[in-house]
């Protein structure tokens, strides 16, 4: 294993840790829905919030560790989008990770309210931060921060905008601003939840900032190249719904060759970014590649 | 007008420009979420427990008007909740306050996204409140109590029971630990949010809880005696649905005249728990008659 795989996996060991000590016991006449947002939540995501939430953290001189209950608040944020997405009402996927979505698992009411249950932890878990070390006045603004960046100006109103989008003629900056919200809001906040945890500077979280909207924005150019270029297989959700859809994508767009450019762009954008924060090893260098080179 | 009119007048005027006020503008290009965000948030409901906010953080010696953002974020919770429950995968009520329910105006996945947002705005809306009065604490601390209120230990996990009930023999016991946790968690929330709003002390956030916790049960039997003896024309909803759901509720247990009893010996014993505070006016004590005489 070399040096990204080896820190990967630490944090990936000890966000999974905390997640099952922050998700609730099932020793209650409610059980169904705690199994069902364990499924969703434990189903083996990549992590890569979380991972950017504890880094940064750490990159503001904090202990990573400090960062977690931030960090599993915004993977807790992204597993609920992904059961409402896949809602019948919405994306109606019957798979995802590999394995059946959750409405398919455990029918479509227990499904609406694991995905509210795991909404409403995720609050509940920043504010278990320790007071002690990240301050009070950290939490709130964590508070803020993650409820701008989920909520109808963010995540939600991304995916409105592509709801409303569908079959429609769009531009690029129409796609471009979808996705700063759809997708770009949550990693924004996860690199800014990390800065507010590592009581970073004002500095820091803007340049935090700068660097998630690149790297956010390469995240979803690739997804829609992978769903071109993918199998089933490998990606472990259908491919190719875009194009049955009839979705405007930056591939549709673009071209797959200078999809594949901006996202090389913006990865050295990115990383331009990071030399001037000043990082104190390669692991934010070497995720911005893996991001840009991810085949899932 | 009365002195209790007056004052729930005075509340709700108060109430309704602080929910205005905090709901996202429309110039954007997912107005249509925050429209029907607006349409249920401000379809006119009691507004009895951001009242309660309100009168606690007062009783506690604060200004009232500092606990709006605790209140409207409790409210925000409380509409949310309708708009999910409304659902077609849950209850699928097509009408609510008179008026059709939001996916019936707005479409279900609409519906569901507006539920989405307005869940996360009240989290948004208790980081909102000003910091120097309140205090930071107060305020992380509100967020812990609002998402264990809200979440599936509360009210998600009542509604889970319920659903999981119907067409089962379940006893008194049963009846009152899912509705303990369907709606008394919120109503106990929204006293508690006060007393932290208002700097109360200790003692005072354990007596809100008690008082909380009858009124809570009281206002759930008066929902079932409502459900048997009223008409849609009054309640703005339809009624009968819980015999045609084959639901057991307090009034097939207890029958009616036990029930109306029950809810007398409840207000009485949250009377009692006001004469242990000591409240500086009448104000709660006619609430709470109020909600035990209600009839809608």
């Amino acid at each position: 294993m070399n040096f990204l795989e080896e820190r990967l996996k630490e944090y990936g060991t000890q966000i999974d840790q905390a997640l099952i000590s922050y998700l609730p016991g099932e020793d209650c006449l409610q059980k169904s829905v705690m199994q069902a947002m364990k499924y969703s939540a434990m189903a083996g995501g990549k992590r890569i919030r979380p991972v950017l939430t504890m880094e940064f953290c750490r990159q503001c001189g904090g202990e990573a560790e400090d960062a977690l209950p931030f960090a599993c608040a915004v993977e807790m944020i992204h597993s609920y989008s992904l059961i409402h997405d896949d809602l019948p009402c919405m994306d109606d996927d019957d798979m995802r990770r590999g394995k059946p979505s959750c409405h398919v698992q455990f029918g479509e009411a227990m499904a609406l309210l694991a995905g509210d249950g795991l909404l409403t932890l995720a609050f509940g878990t920043l504010a278990k931060a320790d007071a002690k070390k990240v301050g009070s006045e950290q939490i709130a603004r964590a508070v803020g921060v993650l409820a701008e960046a989920a909520g109808v100006c963010g995540m939600i109103g991304g995916q409105v905008i592509d709801l409303e989008s569908e079959g429609q003629p769009v531009d690029l900056d129409h796609i471009r601003q979808m996705h700063a919200l759809k997708t770009g809001a949550l990693i924004k906040a996860s690199t800014q939840l990390g800065v507010l945890a590592g009581r970073g500077s004002e500095d820091q979280l803007a340049l935090a900032q700068q660097y998630a909207e690149k790297i956010g924005l390469a995240f979803q150019i690739v997804d829609d190249m992978l769903d071109v270029t993918s199998s089933p297989e490998v990606l472990g959700k259908p491919v190719g719904s875009d194009r049955e859809n009839e979705k405007t994508t930056f591939v549709t767009l673009l071209g797959l060759s200078e999809a594949q450019a901006e996202v090389k762009r913006l990865s050295s954008q990115a990383k331009g970014i990071l030399d001037a924060w000043g990082t104190s090893d390669r692991f934010l260098y070497e995720v911005t590649d893996m991001l840009a080179n991810r085949q899932k």
